[in-house]
């Protein structure tokens, strides 16, 4: 039985702001990190910051082989590349586990061809900030955050509650298990979606002379427009069938609020309105995001 | 020569959220603020308060003809009537402005049905909170906020500069002048779109099991999804011409890539990613909204 417990050794594969954090909050519980990672540099921050007990550049058997947890926080491609050349290095046994944020395209190809005595589940820490590299980790990030544990028929009930406790453990808000397709529907659609409208309302006009009358409408729906457009893409990519529903579905909602603008149809406008209003309250019931009060909410434009 | 100087006295016309506001700026600063509402008990809370010397709920010749400068916080169509009805009541040579969030529609009307000895600017406080009522009022929400004066042929020098130094009184962090025209496509793309495309985007699903799920990417693109039907509704059909053009845009921006993602023509999204990126880091070095450094900024889907 596979227990999530500090006799295990955990090995972080990719040092950035991700994976720094994950070090430090298991580091923090008492756990043995190691780290493989492209940059030196970050192996070294690592060290002398105390987050990892050892790490390497080079991945080699003798070093993988030690490990009983291993959290991939690479891109996709490169997780499948090092799954391929390297899980023979893997010991027997361990859990793998990984960061990404499209999962049916990661957890089905990475668990056809893993090894019968390894176990893979799929994990989406739903945490990030606008600042890259293992020199801005902070285990602080997870805390009002969501993580989500992807589980298939493949899993075993110890592997499933073993990633789930490695959620309670780095300190998220909420830790779920959902199946891989409703994660990458909820995705698309959360977060695909709404970047995807950030970056086309930011690129519609040049915009210098705009930022003396900005307020905090269009900067609130812009502040993810700035983007890595290599990761993008490819979990764009990874997920584009969900994406391009999410997109139409949108496109079908944008564009009947415009042909009731342009009919004048208030009884629409309204219905719609009203509508977003009493959803977005949701959110702030279940958040405590805003300070309500017993008036009627709403916003001056601005 | 029209001076804003502390002899005047300042009627406020509506005394909500942004009326209260204003009342209490003024005050502050040492002028006699007067005030007519619809609302017996926020005239009672303003006196309690401090923030007014005197205040009614009947629009009366001798009560309206002792003001120098009267504004207008109430909805564009209230304005209208208001100034159809009592505009002879107002004192010759009175300076009048208002806080609509739309201009041509408003300026042009009020302008060409005004007494010829009285001058009407109009102007646009971009502030707002998500409450209202002058219960809610507080000058703090002017501080990081834009104030824009939409002078006509009509207005004088004497006159734009007094509404120009209202803005600075009221401590408004930028005070500017343009068109009512510049004015209404600038809002119509920054304001009026954005709420088009978080109203829309809000309504898209059955929200409730989502709210779980939520990271800040939707809660940032949504926070305005909450919205009062009227008022924007009526905002909306003043400026429907623009806003039409502007919604039009932004679904050109996001069909090209919509279509883009569809053929996996990665150069084009790259341009547009990296064109959304640039322009997104604009905003952050105009008002170091948001900590930088030397890394590549980005965000981590979530």
């Amino acid at each position: 039985m596979w227990k999530l417990d500090k006799d295990k050794k955990v090995l972080i594969v990719g040092l950035g702001l991700l994976g720094g954090s994950y070090a430090e909050a298991l580091t923090d519980e008492g756990f043995y990190v190691g780290a493989i990672t492209r940059s030196r540099e970050s192996i070294d921050y690592a060290l002398e910051k105390g987050i990892i007990k050892s790490g390497t550049t080079n991945v080699e058997p003798e070093y993988v082989g030690q490990f009983d947890l291993l959290v991939f926080c690479v891109y996709p491609h490169v997780f499948l590349d090092w799954i391929e050349k390297y899980q023979g290095y893997i010991k027997p046994g361990a859990l793998l586990t990984d960061v990404t944020g499209v999962k049916r395209s990661v957890v089905y190809p990475i668990q056809s061809i893993l090894r019968e005595d390894l176990e893979f589940i799929g994990a989406h820490p739903m945490a990030g900030r606008e600042v890259y590299g293992v020199q801005n980790e902070t285990k602080e990030m997870f805390k009002n955050a969501n993580y989500i544990v992807t589980p298939t028929l493949k899993n075993t009930k110890d592997g499933i509650e073993a990633c789930m406790d490695l959620g309670r453990l780095l300190g998220f808000r909420s830790v779920k298990a959902i199946s891989p397709e409703e994660h990458d529907e909820m995705i698309g659609f959360l977060s695909q979606l709404t970047h995807c409208i950030a970056v086309s309302l930011m690129v519609c006009k040049e915009s210098e002379h705009l930022v003396d009358y900005t307020g905090d409408s269009f900067r609130d729906l812009t502040r993810i427009a700035k983007i890595n457009e290599s990761m993008w893409t490819e979990l764009f990519y990874m997920n584009k069938d969900e994406l391009l529903l999410q997109m139409e579905l949108f496109s079908e909602k944008f564009n009947r609020l415009k042909e009731a603008i342009k009919d004048e149809d208030t009884d629409t406008i309204h219905e719609i309105m009203r509508l977003s209003t009493k959803k977005r309250k949701l959110f702030d019931i279940n958040k405590n995001e805003e300070h309500n009060n017993d008036n009627r909410e709403g916003k001056k434009e601005g």
